[in-house]
């Protein structure tokens, strides 16, 4: 029998295809992933061709040269100049296109991927992540901030250079306001944060728990829309991401590098979108919102029932996605 | 400048990346479609092979044997048998997934398309449609029914067989119900559907229309979500998709028809979904709600900005993607 779950942060009913469910191993990429040399002469990322790239908004400097660089995007979906008001074209509403787009390129090698950067590197990009966050957060375009990460080419990207992305927007999508509102009446109901209740829900279960720390979690949701969706969550109810405490972004990026790692051995490689799911930054401290990272694999193409219904189709089992990456073990990991 | 357009029927904002917009050349597919036989002795769909399939709920017969084959789906997401009653599961809500998940089965010619199937077979498929919506708009699981198509692998099928798919479902998802109440509230303010305002609109502008008949419409929306989105519009006002006359069901099909049509020649047979976005059956008559095809060719790859911020990056213009699939010639064709 197929299973009906509620996705409790945003209200959207998952369909559970328990009865044509795959297996673990039906997800692990077959192909052999392609060979990358360390460094490419003609990526625009690699180091020496800086003037490929717009000139950088902030570096980070080891020893031997840049070790983060970010840099507005080439092709950006908005730009910087300009005031975001609404004009009436008729019956219809438009704006000019204001705001940022930035990449943040997460280390000189060529073929690493932000599952294999080590813990040292992997802090950088996450502070990148925070920096530029907060100082964007000045910018009166940037209304809401969305980081993004593509890997690989079934998740949208044409670039294997390791990078990130970050898009300041000057206006809040429906999409974000639809988590705000039912996150809103959650608490107005209940008095507490749905991602609170989740998480002592979650760690009660354990059945869905792919790994902890002090400040973090990851796990596979109840109402996964996808196979293999993990949330990273901080213990700390914070509505905002410019609310990361130091020790905080320390164990952010170390979850955050050894659930990626699980999903690069357990599933050999897979193309995943990663977004971080913030509230706006002026809605800091707000008693409602928690904010957390949400990470896709591409292992399914969503097709007209799900453009149709908005309900996706999820032909795998949240706790077995869990258990099996529980059991990828990490190399020189202890415990999970 | 890029410019951001809202979408009047969801209210949602679209990104239409004019300085990275592609031209129309750049959408047409290159390789060449895979050659298909017309009759495949192994595909489920094929005649001769009906015991592959779940027995017939309807079938439509012509001389030399069945033109049309309705029959429940042999891997369904929701299944028939049982109460969709809802259940606490600890935090959560769930249900068991009744519904009704059926194939329609286009023509028994294995190497046909839907836009190349001749005017009489088309007309048999809307009207597949027509009845199957109205037959399950009976049963108390079935909430909301959704017709689609999905063509080619792109577009998430494996069975190249022709075929569309229906599922009828025992609730109303959230995506629906924004339709709902943004429709609802542009009917309050302002007395009128906001489909309705669109086609007077369009059809004085003139610019976004692909081509037109007696009742039916096929434009390309003013914020357009995707490269080449197209919506088949009825001109008469009606909420749910049982309304549809039968003279209307005779244009629908030759617009579905001659759209796709322009489509397969202008971009080389792009893979693409097709979804009926009706109102629940049970909202037929209501004054604000207004049903429409629409089609979303697979030509670009959403990523990680758009799961982030719900937001779609059109890299095409509307104007310019109508303009095309006007100056496609159709076989035989005098007008648009």
């Amino acid at each position: 029998m197929p299973e009906v779950r509620q996705n409790l942060v945003t209200k959207e009913w998952v369909i559970i295809a328990t009865e044509r469910a795959k297996r673990p191993k039906d997800f692990v990429r077959k192909e052999e992933p392609q060979k990358l040399p360390a460094y490419d002469r003609s990526c625009p990322f690699c180091p020496g061709n800086e003037s490929m790239t717009p000139p950088e908004v902030l570096r980070y400097d080891g020893r031997d040269g840049w070790l983060v660089r970010i840099v507005p995007n080439k092709f950006p979906a908005l730009v910087p100049d300009g005031q975001p008001r609404r004009q009436r074209e008729g019956i219809y509403l438009r704006m000019d296109g204001i705001g940022r787009h930035e990449v943040i390129i997460e280390t000189p090698e060529h073929n690493q991927t932000m599952a294999t950067l080590n813990g040292q590197q992997m802090e950088l990009v996450v502070r990148a992540y925070y920096d530029r966050f907060c100082e964007l957060s000045k910018q009166p375009q940037c209304t809401l901030i969305v980081i993004f990460r593509n890997q690989g080419e079934r998740a949208g990207t044409s670039l294997v250079h390791p990078h990130s992305q970050l898009v300041g927007m000057p206006f809040i999508p429906l999409h974000i306001r639809r988590y705000m509102y039912e996150l809103e009446r959650h608490y107005d109901a209940l008095g507490r944060c749905a991602v609170c209740d989740i998480l002592e829900h979650e760690l009660k279960e354990g059945v869905r728990i792919v790994l902890q720390n002090r400040h973090f979690v990851s796990l596979v949701p109840y109402a996964a829309s996808f196979p293999y969706e993990i949330w990273i969550i901080p213990f700390r109810h914070q509505a905002a991401f410019s609310e990361l405490a130091e020790d905080e972004l320390k164990d952010l990026a170390a979850a955050l590098k050894m659930t990626l790692l699980k999903l690069h051995i357990g599933l050999n490689q897979p193309d995943y979108n990663l977004v971080l799911n913030s509230a706006p930054h002026f809605s800091a401290g707000e008693p409602f919102y928690h904010w957390y990272i949400r990470i896709v694999p591409r292992l399914t193409t969503p097709a007209g029932f799900e453009l149709g219904s908005g309900v996706s189709i999820n032909v795998s089992l949240p706790e077995e996605n869990a258990a099996h990456l529980r059991s990828v073990q990490l190399p020189g990991e202890n415990t999970t």
